[in-house]
Order: structure tokens, then C-alpha cells, then sequence
């Protein structure tokens, strides 16, 4: 089994796509995150839901928990403000680590071991060429995992 | 809207639960990550389905990742050893932090105040009561993003 036989879809934005657009793709369909692709169309970063919520909570809020318990649903609506206007290359943060990114001929133990040294929750499958990387899908962490246990006979 | 009304159930398992079985369960059901109960059913940790996948692969593999290319399938039937007659509790990363719990009367933006600062994918609810802490249930991040989108009309 091989990267490319391993591959899926996955929802992707740009990095120059409407941030309350990609925080309502995530919501409606209930995705635990965004793969981000550069302008290339290379991938950039993994935005997880998260990060998105912590982008909606004003600053003040996160460094004063006692502040969060009186501010009422009322102020809510000006949550969507932290969004609006904005890129998801605005939302990602200044440390966010480009995802792994798998050979397509790589083996599963192979995109494993990627998986493991970088702990991501996913593993990019792109072929290389030079005109630039091309994706090909992704490969959960918990697809992975149900395809070595496949493997392994349990 | 409280944590009580947005707390739904989500799988979890014991630090003492077969670790195999564990394994499986995530993967049968597509689940990115499981919760971690402590020996009196509190919140201990998140076991993501990546830290699954880097149990599986050795040691040796993960250090040199030129091995991961040479060995082939037939080794595979070994991977399933890593877990087997393994608990859950050994599967854990030393450091794993315990989740985040928010109280059942906390509110929505406190729940998303609380995830934004520790950065956790979601917030176990439990009411603390002098017999110890029960678990209501979880919120997970895109869950959350989901409310808070909704609340403020977008």
C-alpha cells in the first residue's frame, strides 16, 4: 500500500481565502480542520478549529478568564467582527509549521514514521516536479492507523 | 447557551482499557482522538489518533526514516505487538497534558476562552462535587466554532 493508493479528499483553502467563509466551511461540515495552500497551491499549514475559535475570542478575554464569565450573549454578535474582512493566512499563527508532506510512492510504515517524528494529525501526499508540488490528498492520522491495523491482522 | 447545553457524549476510555481495543475503536468509527478517564473516571488526557500510529511504528523506524522504505509488508504483522497486552495509560506521551474542563454553568464564550488559551482540539465538562468529578461530556473545538458562529449571526 502506497501513498497515493492512501490519499483522500480533503476541504483546503488559500491562504488568501475569506477567513469567516473557512470558519463556516469548518463548521457546516463539521471538519477538526482546514488544510491551507500557499499561493502555489502548496500546502502552507494545517488550520485546526481550534485556532479558529481562539482567532473569535477577543485578546482580553482569553488573558482575563473572570472577563469571559460576565460579558453577555448580547456582545456575541461582535464576535464574527474578528473574521469578517479578514484572510486565513491572518488567522493562522506566526509559529504554525508547514504539514508533512508524503512522496505518493512512499509506503504506509513510511508515511507513518512521518506521521510519528511531527505528530500531525495528517500527512500531505504531493508529487514533486518541477513545475512545482502537486496535490494528490491527504491521509488522516486515524485512517492511517485503521489501514495498519488492517495490515497487522487486527 | 451553557456548557451543560453544549456538552455532547464522545468516546472514552479507561488509562487501564486495552490498548488494541482502543486502537481499533478510533479507527472503526473514524475518530480523530479519544478521551482518556483516570482510575476514578475523571478527565486525565486526549489520546489523538497520531500518537496511536507512533506506538505502532518502532522506535528504530521513526529515527531512521530510510529503514521505514525497506521494510516491507510482511513485517507489518508485527506493528499489532506495539499495542497488544498494552494499556492505554502506556500509549500515552509522558507529558500529556490533562484536558481542560469547564464547568457545567460556564458559558459559552468561557468554554472557548478556556480552549483558546491551552490550544485543545476540545473541553471535557464535569461537575466537581466533594465525591469527586463527573463527566457531562465534551465540546469539541468545531463544535463550538459552530455556536459561536450561529450566536453571532453569521
Amino acid at each position: 500500500m502506497r501513498a497515493r493508493d492512501l490519499a483522500v479528499d480533503y476541504e483546503s483553502v488559500s491562504v488568501d481565502s475569506d477567513a469567516l467563509a473557512a470558519a463556516r466551511l469548518m463548521a457546516e461540515h463539521r471538519l477538526p480542520g482546514l488544510l491551507v495552500l500557499d499561493e502555489r497551491g502548496e500546502p502552507r499549514a494545517i488550520l485546526p478549529a481550534s485556532q479558529m475559535v481562539k482567532v473569535l475570542v477577543p485578546e482580553y478575554v482569553i488573558e482575563d478568564p473572570t472577563l469571559a464569565a460576565v460579558i453577555d450573549e448580547k456582545h456575541a454578535d461582535r464576535l464574527g467582527r474578528a473574521l469578517a474582512g479578514h484572510s486565513v493566512g491572518e488567522c493562522l499563527p506566526r509559529d504554525a509549521p508547514s504539514p508533512p508532506v508524503a512522496d505518493p510512492d512512499d509506503t504506509a510504515l513510511e508515511v507513518a514514521a512521518l506521521m510519528a517524528r511531527v505528530r500531525s494529525p495528517l500527512v500531505a501526499v504531493a508529487e514533486k516536479t518541477k513545475d512545482g508540488t502537486h496535490l494528490l490528498g491527504v491521509i488522516t492520522a486515524v485512517h492511517l492507523l485503521h489501514e495498519l491495523l488492517e495490515a497487522s491482522g487486527n
